[in-house]
């Protein structure tokens, strides 16, 4: 990813909200990364505490965080983002430090953020920027997350070529007042399989850290490409029902799922110790319940498990497992350290 | 919840993997309470150090964690769970302090425990229980987690005289070789809505201290029964749109919801001082990534809220919400401590 924002002269971003771990971002600073993204102030806080000096905030400002917000603009670049002029007023008046915003733009997900379209709405919002003293713009951020609903390469490729016409002519329109002004783009599904990002100025994924089971399905990467797991405790064998149960439930991997059947909360994958490899016939965790996972296994799978093993499952969203547990482990046994 | 123990002449041993709280758990304390259930290791560890001295950790037991286990059960009265004879021998082996074991039974949720009926099971596993000199057999725990599939009292009560019925008779089973044998029950759904419990020896609600919008569906408890809300920053309002966006997603509130439609992830209520009241038309959370949420709201609602006001919702389901937040606030502005 690296070296596809080289390729293109872009910056690169990365959304550290997948990891949230310290440790792994130091191995994005081996590559010369030294801008991140977060989704709360407290993730910014603790990459902050930790070395980062260059963080955008990817998630309306909250502003009842206002003092922290403060804190942390006192000491790094921090970039905000908001769609409404009621939180630039507010931000204005209330921070005695400077912060960068940029303005969320919808170009197709409709979740938050400015119709791409609505030239009007956004010069209002600019003025309300510039007119506070504390405030400065800086440019358009999107967040293309209609990608997550594709389900082939052609499909990433409509939302991209969609995003990019709607946010270059965004661009175009404000280009001459504000010659700085960047565009910041960037989903792990168009991030992992479009190539050209020339006309961006940053793009900002983060799941493809890890990947997981939905972005296969959306087409992001192959399973092989899914890089982390979660070890689980077999605490159940019943032999006669092709049962196994797990220490793992909706509280370690989220009950997220796929729309996709089977049903399922999570793939086993087969360990040793210098890699998994994807066995075949699939085994999946079929049900969850709250501290509990099922896993529907077939003869050979039960012959080989005892209580007290681990077994090892690749993550529906990685994101939000990821989120729920405490540490990670690296394959020679390291921690990692984590928020 | 106390005092129905009280008149079943049961002892009341409420699950604290709900809330969490060495606070909360004080107000149990001074209902007399001095027995308790969790789910973890971690937990009873948790409840242990600030004074808990009676633990059952009822989830099948984790080998790996052998160690945390075997410290515990040198401080504090220690209860496990399980139903097989290799974590027995297991514990036997390795533990160095004494354990009570108690073993679940299946009485139709047909998850983890021995089908109530296959007696020649349970001899056998008592037997291995015997066998060892760490290991006690205390009696039969089982959880009827298939009363959350109902949707009146009276399929409640169908759930109920199940368990009851296959309960009472592998007690009697057993009571004669082992006179001070005890059975543990309690979901919350038939200790909400059941009133004889005199056939068991203890109950093990949890759910019931803050109650949800689960239970109101199963006909566990009313809506005005629910004692948690989930407090929401608004980040969003989209006055054209009738869209609210709060900060409050999938890692604040889990994404579990309801089968029955509309499909939602929480219902909005209204707060003052001293109380919420349950406001029509309801008012729901509609859609739910990993940090928004996003309310589909009427006009009374939009024009009554702006940007940094706190909005409440009635959780889904309150030990997931419960278990990804950090603090609990009372009405007259306490801090709870939380795990």
């Amino acid at each position: 990813m690296a070296a596809k924002a080289k390729r293109n002269s872009v910056v690169f971003r990365p959304h550290f909200k997948t990891h949230q771990s310290a440790s792994i971002g130091e191995w994005f600073a081996d590559e010369g990364i030294n801008s991140i993204t977060v989704s709360s102030v407290q993730m910014a806080t603790y990459f902050a505490n930790n070395g980062w000096k260059d963080i955008t905030i990817a998630f309306p400002v909250n502003l009842l965080e206002i003092q922290n917000i403060d804190e942390l603009a006192g000491r790094i670049q921090l970039t905000l983002i908001l769609d409404q002029k009621d939180s630039a007023d507010y931000l204005n008046k209330n921070l005695s430090n400077h912060v960068n915003i940029m303005i969320k733009v919808d170009t197709g997900y409709h979740r938050a953020g400015i119709d791409a379209a609505d030239i009007n709405k956004f010069q209002q919002l600019i003025k309300s920027i510039d007119n506070g003293n504390r405030t400065a713009f800086t440019g358009f951020l999107a967040h293309a997350g209609h990608s997550y609903d594709c389900r082939s390469i052609d499909e990433i490729k409509k939302v991209h070529e969609q995003s990019k016409k709607k946010l270059c002519k965004l661009k175009d329109e404000f280009i001459k007042a504000y010659p700085k002004l960047t565009l910041s783009v960037g989903d792990t599904p168009t991030c992992s399989t479009m190539e050209d990002f020339s006309w961006a100025d940053e793009i900002r994924p983060g799941n493809f850290v890890f990947y997981d089971l939905s972005q296969v399905t959306i087409g992001s990467c192959k399973m092989e490409d899914i890089a982390v797991a979660l070890a689980c405790p077999v605490v159940g064998v019943y032999k006669t029902e092709n049962k196994v149960i797990i220490y793992g439930g909706g509280v370690h991997f989220s009950k997220e799922t796929l729309p996709e059947k089977p049903t399922h909360y999570g793939r086993i994958v087969s360990l040793n110790d210098q890699e998994w490899t994807i066995t075949e016939p699939a085994t999946y965790i079929t049900k969850l319940s709250q501290e509990h996972g099922i896993i529907k296994a077939n003869d050979e799978f039960i012959n080989n498990i005892k209580i007290g093993d681990l077994i090892f499952t690749l993550p529906i969203h990685s994101c939000m497992t990821a989120n729920l547990m405490n540490r990670y482990f690296t394959f020679d046994g390291k921690p990692l350290l984590k928020a």
